[in-house]
């Protein structure tokens, strides 16, 4: 769990209210994200993901890696655009439950998002909880998660409960 | 000038640092944008207009509220989305040149953007230097102006510099 930049904390202390720059760029542009997919070599046959990430057209990739050395965790990925702007999107992100569980989190608990974002991370945070306790290794845990899903970002119907083997309600796997 | 919700000092205030959560929000959302548009009200015939925004889903509308409460200037106006998300889109809105001159560009001197949208925000403020000078009542001023918004935000060409009163390099104007 350990900076790779070592300088991180000179930075903040060179910045006052660097963390309140923080928390408004992420309300301007975070995005908490849990996706309950398929995957055959899960347990169940679908694998939740987690994801924290920041998204910037290319030119603003520094305002990325003050993230990366603010919380001390999380990579720049370029995305493909499908839309027509001329850069291509760069995006900070921390898929790692242990840094969400350690950095991100706990951060964002000692410093409120202001816009609505903070239904998201509330739920995201929410999801991870229920991670630690290993609730998405069983049935009831992963229909929970999936049901918490559809009331973020974009509210969309989860895959995972449209799925047969949510329908058809498993019998839980006692370990 | 004055702000229309005294309240505004006191929430600054209570809460250190949210100069620094308005630069971080700005990063991520804002937008400084000039365009040069017919009106053939104008001695020229084009318009320069020029607007600060911050946009946001509608139930993030509070945040573009704590702008108003903090710059005391600008308002919330609902824009139509052409995408397909299920929430109207809040702008919250500085048009006014005396309020972008005495209160939005004075505080992102103080306070620098972190992106390369300080960028944008350079050119912005360098438009209305010019136009405190009438520069946008006078053809060359008016094609600087119009070189210096092609720069900006999505660097698209400008629609002045491809007219025919733009072309034709008219006679300048004693006032």
């Amino acid at each position: 769990m350990g900076s790779e930049n070592p300088t991180g904390a000179v930075n903040q202390q060179e910045r006052p209210g660097f963390e309140q720059w923080v928390v408004g760029f992420v309300d301007g542009e975070g995005c908490f994200s849990i996706a309950v997919v398929r995957n055959p070599g899960c347990r169940l046959g679908w694998q939740v993901q987690h994801e924290f990430s920041v998204t910037q057209a290319a030119p603003s990739r520094s305002a990325l890696e003050e993230l990366i050395e603010f919380f001390g965790c999380g990579t720049i990925i370029e995305s493909k655009r499908t839309d027509n702007h001329r850069y291509p999107l760069m995006r900070y992100s921390v898929k790692s439950r242990a840094s969400l569980v350690e950095r991100i989190i706990p951060f964002f608990e000692d410093h409120p998002l202001i816009t609505n974002k903070k239904a998201d991370f509330e739920a995201f945070r929410h999801v991870i909880s229920m991670m630690q306790e290993d609730a998405h290794l069983t049935p009831p845990g992963l229909r929970a998660i999936a049901g918490i899903t559809e009331k973020m970002n974009r509210k969309q119907r989860s895959r995972y409960l449209e799925s047969s083997e949510a329908i058809r309600q498993p019998p839980r796997f006692d370990n």
